[in-house]
């Protein structure tokens, strides 16, 4: 399959008649040649709009068993895509293979998780209440809920992630899933990438028959092609990951339609670190190279980077302190997947470390290479900290500030300080168990995913998992946009009250032929 | 217990110091002279939100069962409260006494129905997904999940439902139930009503010893104090009933926050009922009859008031608005719940009536007090109803329209045009199935709650209820505002990573103490 810079809208390949765009090779720090990519025109994204919009009733009423053997191909696709694919995400993100062919792994895993999600058919909160013709004053009607597809969805992939959080990553998997025809916006970091996968998509879906318009992948040189595919009334949900500037202003648009829609924007945050006294005695050094790694992986381009790591001040965080340092200084540089996102590292880390009140305590090894990132130790104090508010902003990259708080009561004070995170990391000891107590509650405020001795980059696909959490972490803490339950996002209840059995959708017939698990008058059950 | 006309902030009875209030009599058209009261300041409202954000986390970790408790309580006092409440709830809204008591077993009900949704638990959405050490390229962490309460809520009551969508109506028990303290702005048009459940559940949260500040109800003239309240960093959701015009501002509030909340306002809508063609040939006369008996029912004063019926035209839809004429003259004036309400029925009736392609086919009796509504049909064709978007507003009260539409695909066409609604409702008989299947997908992309052979008004409490649907019926197409799930909307998920015991939320821990149904590795079990 051969990269040719056109758009996907529908079955058809266009051509984008707006400014010709070239993918980046950040580890060059040039343009690659070929091929040029047209970007899209508002028409463009109208067209696909129109089309998501025709495919919305047909491709939600298919069998749930297509539904997942859609997802299924398109995972089956993706490998199918080989080195080439791998090769090329390689070219246009600068990551290592092993990195791209995990993340590949991950990508049609979590396809194939959502393909058994959607037979399983949980997300349908099938709920049955059985009728009380008898009941005085007035009988009860008959009344049966199931959960439907919200409508078509805008997803805006990640930098990050180019496979993952991209054209068939989580937000696109979720959507599908949950019965929503996609219009991707192809991120600009990895335009050819974003071909290859899209064009699986389509193709599966040419195959399979199913209707035009349930994926399309457009292509914009600027904000206008997003924001008008935010704005176009079929729209009817968002999925981003990425910069808070970008989510806010796609929340702008958003709100501001004739019909707001809800806007899933995962965008900024310092993931906390708290190092208890006990665990710091016990085992400092260890835990302060287990940070160091966990800042420098990928060169620190996660949203769960530990910005921020929180101890109570003694010799043991001096300890902690000076072997974060010294490990930090042994870190190479890494390439960093844009040159957009390089300079603003540069910018943040440098004002971290022209703050007052702020020492920079470790850097990493110098940079050979043009968007290439060193890694940043900085230390301050609890009372700078809360005085700050810059040392509460992302900084997208491997750069960390341990807070040195004088006591537990300060400690706390930084905790309830915090706006809203994806994770909040206790490293602790069964000593720690009092100080955990009191952090718990603050931190499930503050946060989506609470971890105990690990660190927070790695987000697991599964059942249980949280990425999400209060904002400015996301738009919206009552979602997670990995893991099975982010199809809720998609969904809205509708309740049927005296169908006939004719009428009935099939998840909610008598019999249960769906096998599914149902509420009937608030009792769980299979049959 | 008497009225004094104070406000009720955590522990305190407190005299609101801005403009005093009257309540009003919409019966006779006057205020009632005693007690005053005294509306309240930003500064009350800051003090209600902060003991709200000091009760959060004590209110969300007591026992499930105190919880519970919490709730029935409530509930008996508000029954305890006896005729004292009924007839005051009579001089302020006009409404009927077995109507008031009907809503008062309604809203203990539900108050009782929420505490066996507290105790059974299914809302934790409690989710375990196994460590996997042995697992390569890398382990799997133990991960678990559970809902937790979003923080403080702000209530707005309703002005149609003085007990069940007011003070302890079905936002404050949902808000309770979910582990929020709430904040109840109480409403203009029943302000004694609303001192004499918010001090039984003052009396009982005392009583209990719970969290000061789990409940408060402040007083305000204007638009100042709801604005305030929406504003206040403590509360992390609102729940509203009203207009479409106050639910908008409310929303434009929470969007400007520096950390924008969610707002559940149940705007406005006007409920279609498609009369198909074989049950009207077979029963027009008793459907129209019916149509009109829901339509003023309570002066029409309901969200789910049917404020529309289509049809294709015929003989038997002459017939249908023949006698649905015959039956709304016939049909005694009624008063409304405010002279607010009342001018805003006279000028939105009065703008149907002139306008160009609609005919005035029957009006009720007339009037014999200051704030009663005289009901109203209209008939227009399809054409008209499509060019005129004035035909889509809510005319809140006993008004309604017929469209006529001249085959199949225009009546489709009628629901396609229709923006969101609180309900659809299809009349028809076993021969009109086919006609049925093609309006149900459209139907179900624009209404929270599809009926067939039934009438709107009546909104069970129970577990299929979805009171809700898309824009502007509702700001949240994905909640409900009656029944058991509206509990979600004040919930958010958070994940817990290899925990030890000591430390887990007592729903996520093994061996199950809470009898939880729980997803274990992906399977619902309650072992």
């Amino acid at each position: 399959m051969s990269i040719t810079g056109e758009m996907l809208i529908g079955r058809q390949a266009v051509r984008g008649e707006e400014k010709p765009l070239h993918a980046f090779n950040p580890s060059t720090g040039s343009d690659i040649a070929e091929p040029v990519f047209g970007s899209g025109t508002v028409a463009n994204v109208n067209a696909a709009c129109e089309l998501a919009h025709k495919a919305f009733d047909p491709y939600r009423n298919l069998p749930l068993s297509v539904r997942a053997e859609f997802l299924e191909r398109i995972a089956d696709g993706i490998t199918a895509l080989g080195d080439v694919l791998i090769e090329r995400a390689m070219q246009e993100s600068g990551l290592p293979k092993a990195r791209l062919e995990g993340e590949r792994g991950r990508t049609t895993g979590q396809l194939k998780l959502f393909a058994q999600v959607v037979r399983a058919g949980q997300w349908l909160d099938a709920t049955l209440d059985s009728p009380l013709p008898e009941r005085k004053p007035l009988p009860r009607s008959d009344l049966r809920l199931q959960k439907i597809a919200l409508g078509p969805v805008a997803v805006f992939g990640a930098s990050n992630f180019p496979l993952a959080f991209s054209v068939a990553g989580g937000d696109t998997a979720a959507a599908l899933a949950a019965g929503c025809p996609v219009v991707v916006k192809a991120h600009r970091a990895h335009l050819g990438t974003s071909e290859l996968v899209g064009r699986v998509i389509q193709r599966v879906a040419q195959e399979m028959d199913l209707p035009e318009g349930v994926f399309s992948m457009i292509v914009g040189a600027g904000n206008s092609v997003g924001e008008a595919l935010v704005a176009h009334p079929a729209i009817k949900a968002v999925g981003f990951t990425g910069s808070r500037a970008g989510g806010l202003s796609l929340m702008r648009v958003a709100a501001a339609r004739a019909e707001p829609i809800p806007v899933y924007a995962e965008m900024s945050s310092i993931n906390p670190v708290f190092v208890l006294p006990n665990a710091l005695a016990q085992r400092g050094e260890a835990l302060a190279r287990g940070f160091v790694d966990s800042l420098v992986l990928g060169a620190g381009q996660f949203c769960t980077n530990p910005g921020l790591a929180i101890a109570i001040d003694s010799d043991a965080l001096k300890g902690f302190v000076a072997t974060a340092s010294e490990a930090l200084t042994a870190k190479p540089a890494q390439t960093m997947l844009t040159s957009g996102i390089h300079a603003a590292y540069e910018e943040g880390e440098g004002k971290l470390a022209a703050l007052k009140g702020v020492e920079t305590v470790a850097r990493g090894v110098d940079t050979t290479g043009p968007t290439q990132a060193r890694a940043a130790l900085f230390v301050t104090d609890a009372p700078t900290f809360l005085a700050t508010p810059a040392l509460e902003d992302e900084v997208f990259g491997p750069a960390s500030t341990v807070v040195r708080c004088k006591d537990e009561q300060e400690l706390l004070a930084v905790a309830e300080h915090f706006a809203g995170q994806l994770t909040a990391t206790l490293l602790m000891d069964s000593a720690d168990l009092a100080s955990a107590k009191k952090l718990v509650p603050i931190l499930e405020r503050k946060a989506g995913r609470i971890l105990v001795n690990g660190f927070p980059t790695g987000v697991e696909v599964c059942h249980a998992m949280v990425h999400g959490g209060p904002f400015p972490a996301t738009s919206d803490s009552r979602a997670t946009s990995v893991g099975t339950t982010s199809i809720d996002r998609f969904l809205r209840p509708v309740c049927y009250q005296d169908f006939p059995a004719d009428l009935l959708p099939e998840a909610l017939v008598d019999g249960n032929p769906l096998d599914l698990w149902r509420r009937r008058d608030g009792e769980i059950t299979r049959s």
